[in-house]
């Protein structure tokens, strides 16, 4: 597939830290910044820009709060060709904390919501527009969003200047049918005013590559991945295959190879994420993966049958 | 996707068996063969019907050779819901070694060729016809098929009494788009005829369960799956979540959860299946995964980078 003006987003950082509370040392992220920009990729994502009165340092690592002087000491040093952008959670952000533009070297701020949200995050959209940032709006958990809702939302959206509004598939729980049908209504709102489409899916039903694939043909142009498609539970969209799908030449595999046998090898052997069954339950019965992480930290982290079960016999509603 | 035309086949034992030569043991046989009764799947494919002439008992276990005896003490106790298939590969069977119908407790025989074998396939698919098997012809390594050959022989096929027949990725490199264009080229030939339409995809890319999702979508009614993914390299389209896809309330999710917590937990110590690079790089490359084999099985296993450049720098042709 081959279209100049899809943008490759790489959130390793940003979404592998769900993993380890942000935690990933210098050395690691030099080397994941180093080789996507040799890649080609478009954007990287260095992490969250929550606020240090929410959050604690102390628990959580620097990139939960990407500080101006972080970012710079991992990044100088290698040539950026990538543009460089940061998560904020609404709720989780004070918005007065984020610096001018001019002063950053962070390019694009992503604000991720919930569709309910989408007054505060065009409050966000608009806050960093000014102070001279591209932005998308991520809107998470697509697969439980009430349509009049959603509907309302992009139209809002579509009178901001955000550059891209993404479908976001939280649970790992949509078909590539769904996801066809997610990203015309997308597309019906926000083409017209010269609003990208964005896809980011989880892979719970080791369908993040195939429905990333979907959302290309659809018309979504801005693509997340992260690299050997690390990622809280199941993880992403491998980095490595979107690039192999992607034919504009400008797009390199070899420093994503690398990097996996050099710095991922070793991580995985200490960090779990990949096809694993408790938040495949939950991608297949389209639930936020809690459960499944609570079940992973405890000694009935296989007992899948049961685990399965459970859903099940909850209390009737009505 | 309710559509009661559609029939699941499971070919754990058969195409797992490519592993670890056809080496599993009675226990986990009867296990896999029991949870998959349970789970209402249509066909369970416990091996190869290889020729002894052929290939050596001392090498290969006993799945590859099927024996009547060997199958029935396997089965014997459980409830037989589902029909029995077997495997022949062209050139690595005697015919006139397989029993008749009403003397064994195989239903099916599949026939594996290579699509410029489609006259050996059609002479073995009469013989077991007329032994009293239902058949099917997988045409392997239909990504490296050339249209006029692959037309040729579907219209050869279409005049045989075939159930069905497959589109099978052995190299795990087709996309969305070429499982459309062939399921679509092969329903035209062999619809009419009442013949079937099959699929069975390799998971080199990530993308085995959503390219079989594109083939069901097309049509396809026979639709091959194996516990967990098992299968050599990155194995195959994951039962457990094709049968969370399909919403016919005969399949059972739970027997296939027990058994993988079981049986395949404790295997997959033992034996490597999954998202390997190495595979990865032969599928996005459409080549066989023998040079991938081969680097698993030395000190290189993981120099992925190195690995892809060795396709790039062969001699150049004309």
């Amino acid at each position: 597939m081959y279209r100049p003006q899809i943008k490759v987003l790489d959130c390793t950082i940003r979404d592998g830290g769900l993993i380890n509370d942000c935690k990933f040392d210098d050395k690691f992220v030099r080397a994941v910044y180093k080789a996507l920009n040799e890649s080609g990729v478009d954007y990287i994502e260095l992490g969250y820009q929550a606020s240090k009165k929410i959050f604690s340092p102390d628990k959580f690592g620097k990139w939960k709060f990407c500080d101006e002087d972080d970012l710079r000491a991992v990044t100088e040093g290698i040539e950026k060709k990538a543009k460089i952008s940061v998560m904020v959670d609404i709720g989780r952000v004070e918005k007065s904390e984020v610096k001018q533009k001019k002063d950053s070297i962070v390019d694009m701020i992503r604000v991720a919501m919930y569709v309910k949200e989408v007054d505060k995050a065009i409050d966000l959209v608009n806050y960093y527009s000014e102070k001279g940032y591209e932005t998308t709006v991520n809107i998470m958990a697509i697969s439980t969003a009430l349509m009049p809702d959603l509907e309302e939302a992009l139209a809002q959206l579509s009178e901001t200047p955000v550059k891209a509004v993404y479908v976001v598939d939280s649970f790992g729980a949509l078909f590539s049918e769904q996801i066809h049908f997610l990203i015309e209504k997308y597309k019906k709102y926000l083409n017209p005013k010269g609003i990208e489409v964005g896809i980011h899916c989880h892979n719970n039903q080791q369908l993040a590559f195939g429905n990333t694939i979907e959302a290309i043909r659809m018309g979504a142009n801005f693509i997340d991945a992260t690299i050997f498609g690390i990622g809280r539970g199941p993880g992403n969209c491998p980095m490595e295959l979107l690039l192999s799908f992607l034919k504009n030449p400008k797009f390199k595999l070899e420093p994503v190879l690398e990097v996996i046998e050099k710095e991922f090898l070793p991580l995985k052997e200490k960090m779990e994420w990949g096809y694993i069954l408790p938040y495949m339950i939950t991608g297949i019965l389209n639930q936020h993966p809690r459960t499944a992480i609570a079940l992973r930290n405890g000694k009935d982290k296989d007992k899948y049958a049961d685990f399965y079960r459970s859903f099940s016999s909850k209390e009737e509603m009505d």
